[in-house]
């Protein structure tokens, strides 16, 4: 098992074990599981007896081989016996991980009066004179839908609406968790960037932001950029401008940590993706002034001859301004920082040692970095983070709620300026990142967007 | 105040009364409220002194006029002090009445590593190998949308998307209240068939069915016909197959209770928008034979020379074979059944004792009815009932999630007949219809569609 597998962990097993009631006996089972570098998750105690006690262990494995190895492992322990197992995922994802459900109670006939005929109508009326109330007095305030066709779902790339649906459904929870936003995920089986904009644009008036999700390069910034122009309301893709700014915060305390200024910073950018352009753009406007970025190609300049698009001929225009030409190797000698949104295992210890001093990576390919953080750390990195703790989701909670707060018609910079910035300097002081599962993170992350929203 | 006004109540306040505390001061109140042809809601004791008591008291009135005459009134009262007036219904329905929420727990790492990246992975590609699936391990298979274009809401008319929004959430509401669905809003501002299909077409792979709501007559049909040639779930247009089952279910009752037979019973249906003439394809499906419509022009028959359109030609090639023509008394004279889903007030007493005898009077025009259910009884009815009592909220819950329990691709006239059928059985030996507010009905009926999906 190669590195890169080490830390994927797709498969989740809930595990039914007997173990002897004696001290030591959980840890050395758990040893094992460690020794198999399978990784724990809950540990629940279900039964004791004076001779052995009953726990449900969750388990994080790589794929099918790793979980039947570890199992195989840990069935020659003496005195353990698996009761059952179960597949944690699939059955928390039954039935689905979301639904609408009401805001207030109805209990008694008076209630349903209230909320449905004849009752509902002196609102219906209040928003006909009213219209500019209709946010306030309806959930198309607090509303906001999350939009894909499936294309570039996660790493797992063009799966389909259906098999992205799990995804979307995990965003639309995290929202509601962590920024109390309602989000209806749609699913637009279609690969026209006008025919879905015409779809979202059809259903926007119910919804006060609109976000696109796992749609693949470059349909994403055409639908983007089409449908803002039609609708009054937001339009956020994460994947450009969550990771955008994400990037932005960890750079913003990275730099800090190691005493490097953005005026002066040398970065190398990996991949010319909707992440990567987005990354290299918002960098750009944040004052960051050497950027290079580089794809399967090599470096990427104005006017390179091969394996260009228009995308990459608008970004090349304004980073690389000294055309350096060759691999990522050579992008990468001596850079300050390294940020990569392309594929696994691209980045040698060379490379990173290759760096400037105090040199800063951040390996986003997912779910296998581009190299492994503890590889980067080894060949002299100062600070080194993959996707797991650089994660969009760190962004879009607050920025949605920000943008809805402040009834915002758009998403500016300067909005995902104050949620970088903000990110920043709530991460602890040996933190890049703050931690995630935090709603109050989250909320102080919408104050900050929506100050920004207002001033504009 | 016209007889008609009497029950509209479309304003409703909760409002803080003072009330001296001895015995009746609260009926003294209560009788005033009811002189004044008010309706009292719920009553909530706020505070207790040895001196006088304060309750919060819920009130329906007609309008803003009726508000004030009866706050006139009830301050001539003496020792009783009106604290403060709260609009009850805008108060209840700030910041919507429903929301997108988790079904999920979220508390730990381990938890979102499993709704969320990296676990998420497992279940997309489980969906990926077994698509079939997606309805299970996703909300697709518990989901809806109703879609309208607020174009025909209530009785309200053409009042826009925005503030059709209150109703479309009520319906959400009920349905999830009242059968465990997961229902979305989608508001589509647009009048043009072929538009709406194509969106709601785009999004349709998120539902597993689509409910087309308060979308004007003759557009629902367009829309109803073609998104179901284009979608393999169901397409239910509430206002159509709704209100026609739950006539159904209605009649079947009032049959029995009046000893009447279908085959034989005359029924005169006035109106032909979208609830009549789907109220008489139903009927006549059922196997009802004598069927009479009647619109502004008089009574519909084939070749009538003026005021027609495709749709009444449709129905009249069906109904009224003997082409009776005149105003709608002449139709009236001898019938078993008047249906009224047309305006208000259009039913003189006159009218309902030259009925047979034994008649069946549902008078279901909104707010307001044909005839008031007190006037047609008086008149001599034997069964009088209007709008409140004889609602489509009996039906749609339970079609809908019987629909959805079976996997239905279409929703079939066994299936409405399965909920009229069970409607009809379900309600009380003096009852018409079951009591609403019983989510036990619901699945009842849902039961019995479900049954009826499978056999098909």
């Amino acid at each position: 098992m190669h590195a890169g597998e080490k830390y994927s962990h797709k498969i989740v097993k809930k595990i039914r074990f007997k173990i002897p009631d004696v001290p030591g006996a959980l840890g050395k089972l758990a040893l094992e599981i460690g020794n198999q570098n399978a990784i724990l998750g809950d540990i629940t105690k279900i039964e004791i007896t004076s001779h052995y006690v009953i726990r449900d262990i969750v388990i994080f494995f790589d794929d099918a081989r790793h979980f039947q190895a570890t199992m195989a492992a840990v069935k020659k322990l003496k005195g353990y016996t698996v009761l059952e197992v179960e597949d944690e995922v699939l059955r928390i994802h039954k039935g689905g991980k979301i639904a609408v459900k009401p805001l207030v109670k109805v209990e008694t006939l008076t209630d349903l009066r209230m909320i449905y005929t004849p009752g509902v109508a002196q609102v219906c009326n209040y928003i006909v004179k009213h219209p500019e109330e209709a946010r306030r007095y309806t959930s198309i305030g607090n509303t906001v839908c999350i939009a894909t066709n499936g294309t570039a779902v996660l790493g797992l790339g063009n799966i389909g609406v259906l098999a992205a649906m799990p995804v979307m459904e995990g965003k639309s929870l995290i929202l509601n968790k962590m920024a109390d936003v309602s989000c209806v995920p749609l699913l637009i089986d279609c690969s026209q960037a006008d025919r879905i904009v015409d779809v979202l644009a059809g259903v926007s008036r119910t919804f006060s932001a609109v976000m696109i999700e796992d749609v693949a390069a470059p349909l994403c910034f055409e639908v983007e950029e089409k449908l803002q122009e039609r609708v009054q309301i937001p339009v956020f893709h994460d994947d450009q401008h969550g990771t955008a700014t994400v990037i932005l915060a960890s750079l913003i305390k990275a730099l800090k940590m190691t005493g490097k200024k953005k005026q002066d910073a040398r970065i190398v950018i990996n991949g010319a993706g909707a992440a990567a352009t987005a990354a290299a753009k918002m960098l750009l406007e944040y004052g960051f002034r050497h950027i290079i970025l580089s794809d399967r190609a090599g470096t990427i300049y104005q006017g390179r001859p091969h394996d260009m698009n228009p995308y990459k001929e608008a970004i090349a225009r304004r980073t690389n301004l000294k055309k350096i030409a060759g691999p990522l190797a050579a992008a990468m000698a001596g850079a300050d920082v390294f940020i990569g949104l392309s594929a696994p295992g691209v980045v040698t210890r060379e490379m990173v040692r290759s760096m400037n001093k105090k040199a800063i990576v951040f390996a986003m390919a997912n779910p296998v970095p581009e190299i492994w953080p503890k590889d980067a750390l080894e060949a002299g990195a100062a600070i080194a983070m993959d996707g797991r703790t650089i994660n969009n989701a760190l962004v879009f909670p607050g920025v949605i709620r920000g943008a809805l707060d402040a009834g915002a018609a758009r998403i500016t910079y300067a909005m995902k300026f104050a949620a970088a910035e903000t990110l920043a300097a709530l991460a602890g002081k040996h933190e890049v990142v703050p931690n995630f599962m935090n709603s109050a993170l989250h909320h102080k992350v919408a104050a900050a967007v929506k100050a920004a929203a207002d001033v504009r």
